[in-house]
């Protein structure tokens, strides 16, 4: 695909993504006493004395931290924190670029939960927020919820809700181009590691028909063997027709399929099993569950996948940057459902869909503004 | 002296002193494809499989943690995390600006010793060094050997060494203008904290004739009351003659005094009692031991303070740009005492001195290049 020499080239050459840059001249004696000793003492006063001017005199007020353990890279899986760090430098630059946040990579040497936790709460009071990446389910449910509940910043874990927010927001537009409803669709999400199950919280919250969440042994219902707790917390709210076979027959009948598995394991003939018309979201990086022209082959009305250089991009870069400088707008602290039902919508409504041009890009500007306003009415009711 | 309103003025309208740039373009579809997804997936890939890529493929290679708990911030002592940051921005300014590098400053929500190790072995994936910074003593000296002892990329705290560089860098100059030698003298050290103790360390190795340190109980010795056992392992290899008395007396008779205690504790009269042509630093932060103009009155032949508004500044900034810039191009983990010498003497030398001039400037660039060149020297030894 030629992406892959580029991108070696790219980051070979420039030595990673991001640097600092310093917001105040430093080139002589007097700018060396004012942003510096002994003038700075003044302002270390100052934040001593009320630790919220700490958000007004240092960068904190836009900086945001993204923590990793390396542990679910894209689709890549484990490779470890310093193989996470491209990831995390892509997120910062399009945090800067779209939201003119400051975020800081800091990929972390440990998998436990309790150590994630502390190193969290360790680093609260040089950040306005922390973004969480690319840790893996089911660790990532526990140390999001430790941490909503423990720190005074927003937390938000990209792969669990900024996939699930958008893709809502997709399915939302499918909706709009087809004059349907979400409370009449009945949905199947395979995989159900991070993405996948909060994905599938969140259209349970918005009101879908019914959600089908399923994994390498089939559907999940409740009782059913190989499940974990966040598995068996989504099974008795999910399913609600006790399915209990495999993928193909999940998706009998069903009317969208989102995929957050792997490349390739979608059939035309499971989409041909399916209610007429049904909306295919194969978001598998960077190979999709199935390419979209054999969805649409087999009857798909409307497909959308999460690689950029294929039509209808269903992309959590949609999400983070407007998502974070609402937050560091409002101070609001925790994200409830409807806030995320709301990102959804204002996403979704940053432009006028067509079967083609499903989603708005992340450069449409209209974005990030939509989600500021819609998080800055709620922040005030 | 205008500096305090001048400073919180520009903190205040600058909203802090760092941010994040892109070093790469991210104005198009394709730009999102060589820098995030689908593209980095390879490099992610190629990190995965050997580590040492990260140093070339992410920031890694020049990125410098600089951590923090806010326990002894300048000379204000501990007031907490959030009020260390404007310190810790101005340090990440000078890297940038003096040698390049990109140092993210963390303070951290922790004065225990074990947690503050547990962060640093956390963070070292994201890392090539990391400067301990404010961190109050005796803490910060186990916290630095279990460090040193366990990472595998260098670590310096430049409240010990980066003043101990700086303060032997100023003695010898002084011996370079007055014709005199190291081990001729007999030094007082005032303050036996962090910087105290890593100055005394350092003048030993560098063969001065004696130091004394001394604190608010007066002169170390080998067995005195309210020691710790940093105080106690200098006091074995200081002091030789033994001396028992209070600050005043430890000077009676010494060539050079250096202050890292507070202010206004020297009298005319204390130098008036050492030997002829004494040198002076008064290094305490904003207000000096005893005030120049003072110490000259009183028979110093050369002073140096630690404030940048005062002639003859000794600052630790002369130091942490070069020495990291130098680390991270040799590859050198472990700074010795010998590199420590080195470093002294390749700042001294990036001028010739004379007692108004003693120190070069921080804007000068042969500093950071003198020690570089020292440092690649002693590498491929």
């Amino acid at each position: 695909m030629g992406y892959t020499q580029k991108s070696l080239d790219l980051h070979r050459q420039a030595r990673g993504k991001i640097e600092i840059h310093s917001k105040v001249s430093l080139k002589n004696k007097e700018d060396m006493s004012s942003a510096y000793t002994p003038g700075v003492a003044a302002v270390c006063t100052a934040i001593g004395r009320d630790k919220k001017n700490s958000y007004i005199m240092t960068n904190r007020g836009s900086q945001v931290a993204i923590v990793s353990d390396g542990t679910a890279i894209l689709g890549l899986g484990n490779l470890g924190p310093e193989a996470a760090m491209p990831v995390m430098e892509g997120k910062s630059i399009i945090f800067k670029e779209f939201a003119n946040i400051d975020a800081i990579p800091l990929c972390i040497n440990s998998t436990d939960v309790d150590e994630i936790v502390t190193f969290c709460r360790l680093i609260e009071p040089s950040f306005a927020g922390i973004n969480l990446e690319d840790i893996s389910s089911p660790r990532c449910f526990e140390i999001f919820e430790r941490l909503e509940k423990s720190l005074s910043i927003p937390v938000f874990h990209d792969d669990q809700d900024g996939t699930a927010i958008v893709t809502l927001a997709a399915i939302i537009n499918a909706c709009r181009v087809t004059s349907r409803e979400l409370k009449d669709l009945r949905v199947v999400v395979n995989g159900a590691g991070a993405a996948g199950i909060a994905i599938a919280r969140l259209l349970i919250h918005a009101e879908v028909s019914d959600v089908v969440l399923v994994d390498t042994r089939g559907a999940l219902y409740e009782g059913r063997e190989g499940m974990n707790p966040i598995k068996e917390e989504i099974a008795l709210r999910s399913n609600r027709l006790k399915h209990e076979g495999d993928l193909q027959s999940a998706m009998a009948g069903a009317d969208v399929f989102v995929g957050v598995s792997v490349g390739n394991i979608v059939t035309g003939e499971m989409i041909a099993g399916m209610n007429p018309a049904p909306f295919i979201f194969p978001m598998a990086n960077p190979t999709p569950e199935i390419m979209p022209e054999d969805a649409f082959k087999a009857g798909a009305c409307i497909v959308g996948t999460g690689r950029s250089d294929l039509p209808n991009q269903v992309n959590n870069a949609l999400v983070f940057p407007g998502l974070f400088k609402g937050l560091l707008q409002t101070g609001i602290r925790k994200i409830t459902p409807e806030m995320k039902i709301a990102v959804a919508d204002a996403i979704a409504h940053a432009i006028v869909p067509t079967a083609d041009h499903l989603m708005p890009t992340t450069f449409d500007k209209q974005v990030v503004e939509n989600i500021v306003t819609v998080l800055a009415g709620m922040a005030s009711n």
